[in-house]
């Protein structure tokens, strides 16, 4: 077994690719600001369809506006997805998604250029939206049959936000579910992600393989007072709605670090109205989003910290209505796949270690109908979501070396493994 | 003295105006949205020019904006102005503001029909921007001569609603200043307007003499911590900026209740960003506003909010930047005027009680160049800047006729009060 030399990816032309596609959208600081189909996402795409076709893969896009490059072989039926995401949060980090796309590309042209046959097709994905600018999971949620027209009618980030994003990307609203595709015709996901966290890093480890993604809910809360002079209305005889949302922002912290140690939540968006400086807030709208890793966690973590905010409304003369923005349940990598993950890294040398995911990723909705696995590669500092975001690039060479390898064990082919 | 009846206006024509005027920018719930120099507002201004010269009086409009109804008489050199302002708050009431640029027009028209002649001329004016949609004060600032390059360099509602607004109104900024007036030219200048408070309704006092004008300072306030994962960050890892801004805005209203009883403060607008869901805010900023009705409890209360921001922003982890939006030292009311107001009120056998104003009106400019008065009627159950703001009609009348009263006798004509 001593000369069992595993396919590596080509460490230079990857490369080439990071730097080029973070040049689409960059801004001053070093990150990027590319949310979905916005006209950056649009150019990163474009990009993309063009270093594909130059590889000689095939492009396609659905009508979920997904982009793939597509790597048939004669008598495959099914299709091994790898993939990720080229959209950011707004001013966001160069790793979060491209990464998994660029070294999905990556692993493909290896492949073809190896010569290797394989059983099944392989196909580098771009979905659409996975940043949660529309609504969130767009793309796979669409390929995975589990984007709901109820979603489409009420998006998180508004009615007037979707139409104009699909018309820029030529996207039309009633076709989009039939980006699904039948499980039958699926091999699989694998998806290569920085981590986003700090675990890795500490742990000095370069490959963490993923057992579950967390699940998480966002809920859209407002409290409701009485807007009125804020000069002449006494202090104690006011309906302040701001108070209520303030002590709310507050005490969410403080239930979940009390009482939910091994989950999070998150106050990200809030305003009052009518948002200026001499009128009492008479109402105050936020969004909270929670996350847990098992259904029952956040079915009680719902209920504590709606609980609280229906305690802060009582006290302040105020009262609250709340909606569900999303939920997304909790989802387990497949054992086939955490398998493959593992093994492919200790072909390369590689250390590994379990690792739960607590942020969503395009491997939730695919979970739901094919066997899915995540490889993470360590965030420096732990940090994401922001332009300082960084990963070694050694470590993302590793992290596509392990998807190649992992990607060619859940193909079913072993001709990889003995070239050497 | 027992024959001497007081001029009074007419009341019915009052009301008709009264109710036209709320029909400009009304809203479904009674109330009106006429924001400065917006369409709605300058409606407003149209209908008032019209009005004024139906009146037969002299229509001007200054390089401020400021729209005025003027009657003149033979060899007058000063002018004494009546008034208050047609815009609103966004979504607010129809009484704050109208009712004191209705009565002073009703005012003229009934010195002109009485065939009164007057050693000084009379002015009803209908100032820019009372409520603050662009700065705040526009208007009687620059007559008064106070308003700054310096503020409108940094308008509290940005530079793109300032040049929005002027060049929907014709207005050019390099000449608003020149709306300024010689003091010498200037009698004095009174306004009525309801209370916006609680304190006539309560004591059963149909006219209130307004004795200081509360002063007033708003802050802009910017808590930063880090943006980073919602979902990856442990909650004891995070520098949360909008915990920091929850918990400011509790401690502002614990602050004022417990060691400022007689001032007031509020938090009517806030921001998280990067404002989505799912990333950990790395800044939030808030607006900041609050009055006293002396200079040293403005500068003890500032200091006092600022020190909670720091040791606020020192637990959290967070650093924190201010800086002054705009800042209104406390004024007097004129004692000439004041017993102008009185006497008007006696001769009518209405009751007065002297009150302070909470709120800023656009007398507090014009009492730094010439004696200033005000008069308040009943606001029910106190309530204001929405569209549940009402005065009892009768309460209208009284106030519109000591306006005229207190008008007359500012004036330095007796003619008014032997009539009879």
């Amino acid at each position: 077994m001593d000369d069992i030399v595993p396919l590596r990816v080509d460490a230079a032309r990857f490369r080439e690719d990071f730097e080029a596609l973070a040049c689409i959208g960059a801004t001053d600081d070093g990150g990027v600001h590319r949310p979905s189909l916005s006209p950056q996402h649009l150019a990163a795409r474009a990009w993309f369809r063009q270093r594909a076709a130059q590889a000689g893969l095939e492009v396609t896009v659905d009508p979920a506006g997904n982009h793939s490059a597509v790597l048939r072989f004669p008598g495959a039926v099914k299709t091994l997805l790898l993939g990720s995401h080229l959209d950011s949060v707004p001013y966001g980090g160069r790793f979060d998604g491209p990464l998994g796309v660029l070294a999905a590309l990556e692993a493909l042209r290896t492949v073809r250029e190896a010569g290797v046959r394989l059983p099944v097709n392989l196909e580098a994905i771009d979905f659409t939206d996975e940043e949660g600018t529309i609504l969130g999971f767009l793309g796979s949620g669409a390929v995975a049959g589990c984007l709901s027209r109820e979603v489409l009618r009420q998006p998180p980030g508004g009615r007037a936000a979707l139409e104009a994003a699909l018309a820029r990307a030529g996207l039309h609203e009633d076709t989009l579910l039939d980006a699904r595709r039948d499980p039958n015709t699926l091999a699989g996901y694998l998806e290569l992600h920085i981590e986003q966290g700090p675990r890795l890093e500490k742990a000095d480890v370069p490959i963490g393989v993923v057992t579950r993604i967390i699940g998480s809910r966002c809920l859209r809360i407002v409290f409701e007072g009485a807007a009125n002079h804020a000069g002449t209305t006494p202090m104690t005889a006011r309906s302040d709605a701001g108070v209520g949302a303030g002590a709310f922002v507050v005490s969410v912290r403080r239930t979940v670090v009390e009482h939910f140690p091994d989950s999070v939540a998150n106050v990200g968006r809030i305003a009052f109205e009518p948002g200026v400086s001499n009128i009492i807030p008479g109402r105050a709208s936020l969004l909270l989003e929670f996350r847990s890793l098992d259904r029952e966690t956040l079915d009680d973590l719902q209920a504590a910290l709606l609980e609280e905010a229906r305690r802060i409304a009582d006290r302040e003369g105020l009262s609250i209505t709340w909606q569900t923005v999303s939920a997304k349940e909790p989802a387990a990598m497949h054992p086939g796949a955490q398998a493959a993950i593992t093994e492919a890294a200790e072909a390369l040398g590689l250390k590994t270690v379990f690792l739960t995911s607590g942020a969503g990723h395009d491997a939730h909705p695919m979970a739901q109908v094919t066997p899915s696995g995540m490889i993470f590669v360590p965030s420096v500092g732990g940090i994401s979501h922001q332009s300082a975001e960084f990963t070694h690039w050694e470590h993302c060479v590793q992290g596509a070396n392990v998807l190649l390898g992992a990607a060619l064990a859940m193909a079913g082919s072993s001709q990889a493994w003995d070239r050497g």
